[in-house]
């Protein structure tokens, strides 16, 4: 069950000027769901894109990077499916991904190099390049601006709850909209980039501005989020302006920096969400490592609170088995770490001072903590001044049902 | 349920000439289960010790470095207990640990420094040493040269079966006897050793030598298993030769070899056995990953995938979902990996050529592998000459079960 996440209520997504929405049920991999959508973006817009680190990459992965290289980052389409995601497929499944966007080109009278795709689901399987280009039509029929929760809806896989959001800044009397969505629940620590992701705005963005803000998005979300440590072959998460509210952000520092900053926003919203509907998910838990020696080790100690199995039983079990998360730091490869400077907080709850456990700290008020359904892990090295924060959640029965069923 | 593990038959568990043993009962953490246990060395007794890289190492740790160090590596004695790690417990833990060390030595007439202690159990809460101390006097009243089996069942956590092995080898008509315990069961991804081991001689080895033998035993053995990647605080394997049997290993290159076999024969067979008790086991995986640039880069594909919770759950499920262990060797980190020239093998089925699903597999030849209890899963990079193989198990619903419940 999500942790405090439900569905978003579609009259809160706002449509973005320049670009429409269109869904269908293709038949992918299961009969009767919505598992293809297609976006139509305007002319004069422009995108970038951060992709998984996996050198296992996506066939739709490296035909989308190629595809916004050739175009100098200026698309006129985006064609996702869920059900298959075309990864470990070889030279077929690149020559499948590109039939996509081909299928999708000649629809809508565009070039192929100008169609942006991405694919989730099963990996090793073959997508069924038919099935697919037989929705197209249908999701060609069904354009129009106001889709956003229905191409939530079409991009899940093993998520229990849609993801979007939605924001509008005023940029000197005009309004500007950023919403976005995202999908992903398991095979999530990404590394650049999301399962998938896609987040537009109405506003003007050159694409080297836009390839600059989508890393630095990508960094302060994404990037800071992880369900299991394993890291997708398909994580992509695109970033698109349309232009069509005549905002320029280029140029405009007051005006980049709302704009800027409501992408942060969104991305945010959606990392998390990502994380509270993760696979089994019963808490979401906030790792924070401050006084670090750099942002690298602050990284390190809070990726390996937030990975170890151990720690997310114990937070599944709401028992202050604190120790735990000691021994995470203690192997996490800051080869100079002296842990007899170590404090640990529990919320508000002092557990462990100078590395050892805290005179006042007593079980029950670590018990109090360990039984919410938000919880702030707070870990001070001191030994510098670096800070990071990394967003996880529990491991509880249902993420070993979920994965040990996911294909039945 | 352990995966091929049953208790050894104590008549196995042959005696190794110049070490007593003693077990008691000291109500450490639950009352009436044997916790205690101590060795009493003779005099000429040589050792060495690897211990965790975890930088909060436990108290007990620190102090059996220490005190090998300082006797030259001759200790006269070892004292284990079971119910309380003495980890994240700061001075006082040091304090805990020497005080133990001091008791058992009073009652055998030794140094305290002659003595080398461990622990495991949980971290985080102080070692009540009255209660430790009280039940040295029964444990020495115990000593007996017979007392193997008593001595792995003594230092259980969550282990479901005590782990011992023995081996006896002939060098030119002479008997000596190698015989080990250990225990472990979760914590498990030793970093130079495991939770805790021990392993005995009768041979005379010079500490020098002993030093070498028990980081090569290691790296063969408990550095090459894992449960579910969390490196323990109090991992120590400690190697003892008393040289009773008269036979010196050192200057004799056979019947050093022949000593140094069987010590690592005995170290796997203790290390597999971690792993067939792996907290929640169902089925025993051997990740080999060969045609490696490196052994660091075919180590760190086999614990990419011998870590990845989708692989491990997709094993518990028998389910042949094959495109995750693709995606976890993707992620391991080896920067210019090609993809395409990856071969996978699930014992003699060829799944994967060229990165892709091979022609020939089908999923009912993969799934018929998938149902065994004893798994072999073998990866060919094609990128040089390098192998490693790494033993892991499953992750199932009792995994999380045993820690959610393990300090109830």
């Amino acid at each position: 069950m999500p942790v405090n996440l439900i569905a978003p209520d579609p009259a809160n997504l706002h449509p973005v000027a320049g670009l429409e929405i269109g869904t269908a049920r293709a038949g992918i991999r299961k009969p009767g769901r919505r598992d293809l959508m297609i976006m139509r973006l305007a002319a004069g817009t422009t995108a970038a894109g951060v992709y998984t680190l996996n050198r296992f990459c996506a066939a739709p992965v490296t035909v989308c990077r190629d595809n916004l290289r050739a175009t100098g980052g200026a698309p006129r389409a985006v064609v996702i499916n869920t059900g298959c995601a075309n990864a470990g497929t070889g030279a077929l499944g690149l020559k499948s991904a590109k039939a996509v966007c081909a299928a999708l080109a000649g629809a809508l009278g565009c070039e192929p190099a100008e169609v942006l795709p991405m694919s989730t689901g099963v990996i090793l399987e073959h997508l069924p390049v038919e099935r697919v280009n037989a929705g197209i039509p249908a999701a060609v029929a069904d354009l129009s601006p106001s889709n956003w929760a229905a191409a939530a809806e079409a991009i899940m896989t093993t998520d229990t709850v849609p993801k979007a959001a939605s924001r509008r800044v005023d940029v000197d009397g005009r309004r500007v909209t950023v919403t976005g969505i995202a999908k992903g629940a398991g095979m999530i620590r990404p590394n650049m980039a999301t399962m998938l992701g896609l987040i537009a705005t109405d506003a003007a963005v050159a694409a080297d501005t836009l390839a600059q803000w989508v890393r630095e998005a990508a960094d302060l979300s994404f990037n800071r989020i992880t369900v299991d440590g394993d890291t997708s072959t398909n994580d992509t998460l695109l970033l698109i302006a349309t232009g069509a509210s005549g905002v320029q952000a280029d140029e405009q520092p007051r005006a980049a920096a709302l704009i800027r900053g409501a992408i942060v926003q969104i991305a945010q919203e959606l990392a998390q969400a990502i994380v509270r509907d993760g696979e089994g998910a019963t808490k979401f838990i906030t790792v924070t490592v401050q006084k670090a020696g750099s942002e690298a080790e602050a990284a390190a100690a809070a990726y390996a609170i937030a990975h170890s199995p151990l720690v997310k039983t114990a937070f599944f079990a709401s028992d202050p088995n604190l120790g735990r998360i000691l021994a995470a730091i203690g192997y996490s490869g800051i080869e100079d770490l002296d842990v007899g400077l170590i404090d640990l907080y529990l919320d508000d709850v002092h557990v462990v001072t100078e590395g050892g456990r805290h005179p006042g700290y007593r079980e029950e008020d670590g018990q109090r903590v360990m039984k919410k359904a938000e919880i702030l892990v707070r870990v001070e090295l001191n030994r510098g001044d670096a800070a990071t924060t990394v967003w996880t959640c529990d491991l509880s029965h249902d993420y070993v049902s979920i994965n040990a069923d996911y294909r039945s």
